[in-house]
């Protein structure tokens, strides 16, 4: 149980808040995340991590000399946006180029990339090792479609440390994916974890029961067998990770591995040793040499019980980075000779443009807009908790909070850009940036392209006609639909989405109006959402999430069908 | 809940393996606990601290460089036994005396004290800091009396760091106690812990309640309130800490403090850092400098829900010691520059003695005996559940097992002891040694006592009779009401010992032989154990414990009718 929060939309940075004031010694805090308070060498290559939060010591425990040079933290469970990570980027960028490292999920992987692109378009050097450790996660043959979990801390380390030694990017992005190639997790679980703000678990496992393979969000496991005894547990969890080694590791025997016994949050301590114990005499038997072993909690998912368990078979240069010195908040190792100098912190070089000229009938526009963003912040802020519950049953239940923070984002930006004197399309662009900036994760990723792709088609000169909304709504639409890569019943907002798309269109060239063709796209959006609950799961879900879900609506496609709806109220009320 | 368990009765011994396998670089085992794996300078004062296990990182976890110098490991939640705490000093002194710094809890100052007086018996200096920072245990008139928390990190700290320095026993002594001095903790709790090998918590918090000041092993706190937001818990734990500053700490503002906020088990660092936003804010604005803050598990209690504040108000001796550069698995701080050489472990000094003879009488005694400390053995292995579910009714759980490893170590100890040839009176005191050092806490003392005067009444020579029984019997009677301090009626093994010793002596009196006087003396113990069940519980205890174990009987005075019953058992099937 989560129990210590004040406001849940308010909690990862209020979090990250309390994070630099207990260690302001070595972090200090950036627009979207943390950096190490010592300066680097001008020319060192820096390592940039994050990810979501609720992770701890992942990602901003393992910022410091000889690791990261930043982290980027996300909301509760959701990826960084692309801008935070471009953020954190600049403040740690000494000339040598960066590597982006984190755990390999959709959203991460869509904004970071995001990120590196518009990283590069600054004249930075970019490179990108995404941590696949996860063997449950999907079959050997398929290995880059794995998680990420506490095999990052590895591939972080050989990261940071490689950095340290002055190679260069490319050299540095070599080592740690050849770290990442050597690494493997298996994870097992015995209960979920609880949200900040949530009444239940995200999701749960049987009493006497443990599910092996159990994802650190939820993400389906593998099996689920009788509570084992300590030694048991330990067994389980040598006996796989040595069944699957490296394809350049010919046998266990005279091996020499880093070894990680995480525990995800309420397994502790002592029940950690009392496995590593039997862990160690395993791996001795084997013939392992066990290096420089960590037990303890490196990646957690808040009050989660349980346990994973991670080898990274060293070659000598592995081995040389991995027992090199290191002094983040959450992990240290040897000592660090040379007093780092401090950082003093510059805001980040990227000023707010000037507004792009306008005419008046695009400031009258922009008024209408602004209030919509209103409006769609309204109908989320009302419905926050009820997106989120549905989240939870066939997801990770951060939507609802998500959603919160990028409509609010939204309407604040928008609104500011309008009262300045901003056209329509820029109001809209604006609030597309400050969506995704302050959302993070998938969805918030999508939903800032579809409204800067809605501003750029809107522009800031003409009042927008039914037709040409149609056009705009069209361009938002193939935006998501090719970068989110969701078909049509796959249980997503694209369900929403195309007949959303499509009755606006179809009732427009039927010579409707911009409010009746709105009113007509609103309720077939309506349906399309509650259409998502008798539709089969979305593939590569859990079957237990697919059982829990069937019966209940995606959240992404009610959040879009409500938006839709207060448009359409919105356009009513005001006459448009 | 505490799940990953092999057998319950090996919980604490694994641990401590698996905890040495996962540090070894840091620390290695020794009989009783873990000292550094590095050596210290002749002459340097050597500090060990010490208690129960299921704290970590409390007490293993804060041994090295500037820390302590080695950890004694008791049971889980009990305390180790003087035996222990001996062979944990030899192993660390340098010839500057020992400083034993606890937390303030009675089984803790009965063996820590005992082993002070062994430890000057051979020619050792030792000095005693005991940690009263909890300000819930008692009110301030009574300082003493208060229980050690968090605070104990804080104190051996700066009792490690005043070693380091070069400071002599009285010196260290003097700033370990004046760090008590000037600790004060408060800790809240919001669900219990669940101890090894149990099915239910030892205690627990209603749902959507916290209890202020719950001791870390349930013991009784001062209220129960609604849960608060994370700034309202900052709020009380702020305005309780500055409503009892130490005597020669005038006011807050402008004062200087070491701050810990700690984490009991389950509570995560993410809710720790934003309950640690507002700490920090809160103690700002009352003008309270924060030094080198730690955010995190400190002390904890398995996986009890709870959070401990803790302040620490420094003068620039104890900065000046809480900044210094420490080194432990659990607490690092600082470098320390040159890298100290390593221990060479050497087998405790204290060889086994050689038998004292034996008349061919007191061997065929021995026999005897060895056979009836066998059958306490076999009666505690039968009941150790049912002990152990008594004991979490009314105490914190552990007397089961801890009657177990005693009596197993006793049968043990006592069968080798005869088969060598001992008389019964060796036999006797040999058991009662082993049973005080592998049991541990105040029961594992007191039947060590209790043993060891029995065999000393028997001595090597004679066949003892029923008045030489009798005569041994009342002095185990007396050596423990006065070392233990209770009273009739306050519901211990006393209630049922006092009836035992006076119906054995009232029947050798009347002229029955030992095995009347033992049938008689076993039939009072029953009844007298049962009436534990009736009493008012004993005084100090607390009120939730008191309304629960109204009805159920002490599992002390349980365990002494029981193994009255099975010597009377086996003395009937042997014939004697």
């Amino acid at each position: 149980m989560t129990r210590l929060v004040n406001d849940p939309a308010a909690f990862a940075d209020e979090m990250t808040e309390g994070f630099v004031a207990a260690h302001a010694d070595r972090v200090c805090a950036v627009p979207g995340g943390v950096v190490r308070s010592t300066e680097t060498p001008a020319g060192q290559v820096a390592v940039v991590v994050g990810g979501g939060s609720g992770h701890y010591p992942a990602f901003g425990g393992l910022v410091g000399p000889g690791l990261a040079d930043g982290a980027v933290l996300g909301n509760v469970f959701a990826s960084p946006s692309a801008q935070q990570v471009v953020s954190v980027g600049r403040a740690v960028e000494r000339g040598g180029g960066i590597l982006l490292s984190y755990g390999n999920y959709a959203g991460d992987c869509l904004n970071f990339d995001a990120a590196s692109e518009r990283l590069r378009g600054n004249g930075i050097q970019v490179r990108t090792v995404r941590v696949t450790d996860d063997i449950c996660s999907a079959p050997v043959a398929e290995r880059t479609r794995r998680r990420g979990i506490a095999g990052d801390l590895v591939v972080f380390k050989v990261a940071g440390a490689a950095a340290a030694a002055g190679h260069d990017l490319d050299q540095v992005t070599a080592l740690a994916q050849l770290a990442n190639d050597r690494t493997r997790s298996i994870g097992v679980a015995f209960s979920g974890c609880t949200l900040p703000g949530a009444d239940e678990p995200l999701f749960t496992v049987p009493e006497g029961k443990m599910a092996v393979g159990l994802g650190i969000h939820g993400e389906p496991g593998l099996d689920e067998v009788d509570l084992p005894t300590a030694d048991q547990l330990a067994g389980l969890l040598v006996e796989r990770l040595l069944a699957e080694l490296p394809d350049d590791v010919p046998q266990a025997a005279n091996g020499r591995a880093a070894v990680l016994l995480n525990g995800l949050g309420t397994v502790k301590h002592e029940e950690l040793f009392v496995v590593f114990r039997e862990v160690s005499r395993l791996l001795a038997e084997a013939g392992v040499t066990v290096v420089a072993p960590e037990v303890g909690e490196l990646c957690t998912s808040f009050d989660m019980a349980g346990v994973s368990l991670t080898l990274t078979w060293l070659d000598p240069r592995l081995e040389e980075l991995w027992l090199a010195p290191a002094d983040s908040p959450a992990f240290r190792r040897g000592s660090l000779a040379v007093e780092a100098p401090r950082r003093t912190v510059t805001p980040d070089a990227e000023q707010a443009d000037e507004l792009p000229p306008a005419t008046d009938d695009s400031r009258a526009t922009a008024e209408v807009v602004a209030g919509l963003l209103d409006a769609v912040r309204e109908v989320i802020d009302t419905n926050v908790d009820e997106l989120g519950r549905i989240d939870a049953i066939a997801g990770d239940g951060d939507h609802g909070i998500g959603m919160q923070r990028g409509a609010r984002a939204a309407a604040l930006a928008g609104r500011a850009a309008q009262l300045a004197g901003a056209g329509a399309g820029t109001v809209l662009t604006t609030a597309g940036d400050a969506w995704a900036d302050r959302a993070g994760g998938t969805s918030g990723a999508l939903w800032g392209m579809a409204l800067r792709r809605i501003g750029r088609q809107l522009g800031d000169s003409e009042i927008p006609d039914a037709a040409t909304i149609a056009e705009a709504l069209h361009a938002a639409r193939t935006v998501i639909t090719e970068t989110g890569g969701a078909q049509i019943g796959d249980k997503t907002l694209v369900d929403v989405l195309i007949p959303l798309d499509e009755t606006y269109r179809d009732a427009v060239a039927q010579g409707a109006d911009g409010a009746a063709a709105t009113a007509a796209a609103a309720t077939a959006a309506e349906q399309a959402a509650e259409g998502t609950s008798r539709l089969i799961p979305r593939a590569g879900r859990a079957r237990t999430h697919a059982e829990r879900s069937l019966g209940t609506p995606d959240a992404g496609a009610v959040s879009l069908s409500l938006i839709a709806r207060a448009v359409h109220t919105a356009l009513s009320t005001t006459g448009r």
